[in-house]
């Protein structure tokens, strides 16, 4: 029950363990991606292309930035958390110049704010060659709206990069003004970690060819066309190209909207419990995540030493300082159910009861 | 029978389906990568660091340039087949300044050219910060003796970059001299692709913490206390070392003198009933490799669509302009066997005795 990667389904790990067909010789797995990309289009709910790239989500937000940022350019990172603020290390490590525009944690993204900023750079000389979003900050279990402020980057012509790997496949994402949306593998879809997904717009397209990318495995060029060529810049992650297959369709024969009324029935139920026991979250409604709860706590590590040791269920803490303030209940994909949620939570409460035992002192 | 990605054994495919230990939270994952590590160092027979990450083989490739290389770096490119004039690729992807030292693909690299090539370019004052070799060249089934050559690279003091992708796991690899040596999961391990592993040599540590390296993903410093920490930079690929986990210990349990001997005797008898038919191989003994075969073959693609449909066995063709003209078998990891190899030369065979009723008209 944390926050990814998440418990793989039976299915999913049967997908696993097929032989495989090679892919650099057969042309069998071009049929595999194709299918594959036509079924995440569909959980991304756009027309726009989708890749899917052989490395962990790390890699897929990388490969957003260093394929449309070159040296010396300007990059808005709006943020409200750890992930927001990380991408201005992303940018950093291309060259390109980062600068933050930082609301509090608690607090949702000013949308006037970053048009302001955006319009003011513009104005002194130093437009924004793009701004990257983070749509669900899985370190505090904030979902940001992000639709209002990237249409406020649309009409500035601002290219828009956003961070869906901890939601999409269980929330809608925000894609009619996203020019790069990153998922991965091993969040909502259950599937295990080594596949990373982009859905691309015309306008990313273009920066991308425009781009003198460094670097080969983070170059996005050689994918333009790669359904009609075929010709894959390494070997495809095959095994994993299964497994991801196995799990969307999965989220596909269920229904996309049944999904994500799963994932927002597994939350509310989830902070239902927790207020119950007295447990704040440390987002407010409406930004809790339908994928992620962090409740406020004293003394995570032990909370979560206790409940994996004596009832085998593994939560989340908080990140850097925050490490020991934050418990986090992962409720996505194959563990977005009200049933995982309440067993999680009736743990919790046992765990919390018995806390005057602990070494720790809580 | 193709020269990588091999056919995955059944124990290697159920391991890919276990339930996993998230490897971010559950500190039974760093478990699994010390071990697979101290595997890993045993097959490459060194004591050197080892380090394992997540993508194909070229992320491997192009992690260990981009952490060693900064722009503008001199590296001797040496070739004696394309994967070793793709390094050339990799360093200029990094700003670096490749010289591409080549020689004829049915011939072995002199030690002696590269020596003098290491030593004039240090006396007009552009030294070679490295030099990159490729072990097995794939292409064409050839095997480089480097021991000779690194050893002058060493006494020169330039950093040594080998490829191995295609040999390790298959043969013995130079590792003596060797800085930064790369492997991948998919070739003589015959797991899936998703993993590549390196053996990290004090001297590149020092090289690579002096490195100003772009990029995150392709940048080993994180990696180089791993082990003590377990901060991995990214989500690891559970699954997928799970399966390379199982593949090593298979290694482990036959023997690796007994894991080359049977790569050896595959490749032996494949030559051998090659012969037999009239086919010469494209490299000539000792350079023929115990992994892969390239026979000289017109209509290459014509015989492999054969093969492939009346035989359901699929074998490689030549690369860029050659495809046509070789046929390589692969005979690494699971298809390294006798029978295999034999019952796939019968088809050929066959294959070949049928060829006068082909529309290609062979």
């Amino acid at each position: 029950m944390t926050p990814g990667p998440t418990e793989i389904p039976e299915r999913v790990r049967e997908a696993l363990a097929r032989p495989i067909a090679n892919p650099d010789v057969n042309p069998a797995f071009l049929d595999t991606y194709r299918s594959l990309t036509a079924d995440l289009a569909a959980v991304y709910s756009t027309e726009k292309d989708i890749v899917v790239l052989g490395g962990e989500g790390v890699l897929g937000l990388e490969t957003a930035v260093a394929s449309t940022i070159e040296s010396g350019d300007r990059v808005l990172c709006v943020a409200n958390g750890l992930y927001g603020e990380y991408f201005a290390e992303f940018v950093a490590s291309q060259d390109g110049d980062p600068v933050l525009c930082s609301f509090p944690a608690d607090e949702p993204i000013d949308p006037n704010a970053v048009r302001e900023a955006i319009e003011k750079a513009a104005r002194d000389g130093e437009a924004f060659a793009a701004a990257t979003f983070v749509h669900c900050e899985t370190p505090t279990g904030t979902i940001n709206d992000l639709e209002t402020v990237l249409g406020h980057c649309r009409e500035a012509g601002v290219l828009t990069i956003v961070d869906a790997v901890s939601s999409l496949g269980g929330a809608p994402v925000p894609m009619d003004e996203t020019d790069l949306c990153i998922g991965a593998s091993q969040k909502c879809f259950s599937a295990p970690p080594g596949l990373t997904t982009l859905a691309v717009s015309e306008a990313a397209w273009e920066r991308i060819e425009a781009t003198d990318a460094r670097g080969l495995y983070t170059d996005l060029e050689p994918w333009r066309d790669i359904e009609t060529t075929g010709e894959f810049p390494y070997t495809h992650l095959v095994s994993n190209c299964y497994g991801l297959a196995e799990a969307v369709s999965m989220l596909r024969e269920e229904g996309l909207a049944d999904v994500f009324e799963r994932h927002e029935a597994s939350a509310k139920r989830c902070r239902e419990l927790g207020a119950e026991i007295g447990l704040d979250t440390d987002a407010e409604e409406p930004l809790c995540s339908p994928t992620v709860t962090a409740f406020e706590v004293d003394s995570a590590l032990a909370i979560q030493g206790v409940l994996h040791e004596e009832h085998d269920i593994l939560v989340g803490t908080g990140l850097a300082d925050r490490e020991n303030d934050l418990l986090r209940i992962g409720h996505m994909g194959y563990n977005a159910d009200v049933e995982h949620v309440e067993r999680t939570m009736d743990a919790l409460e046992d765990v919390l009861d018995g806390s005057d035992d602990w070494d720790t002192g809580f």
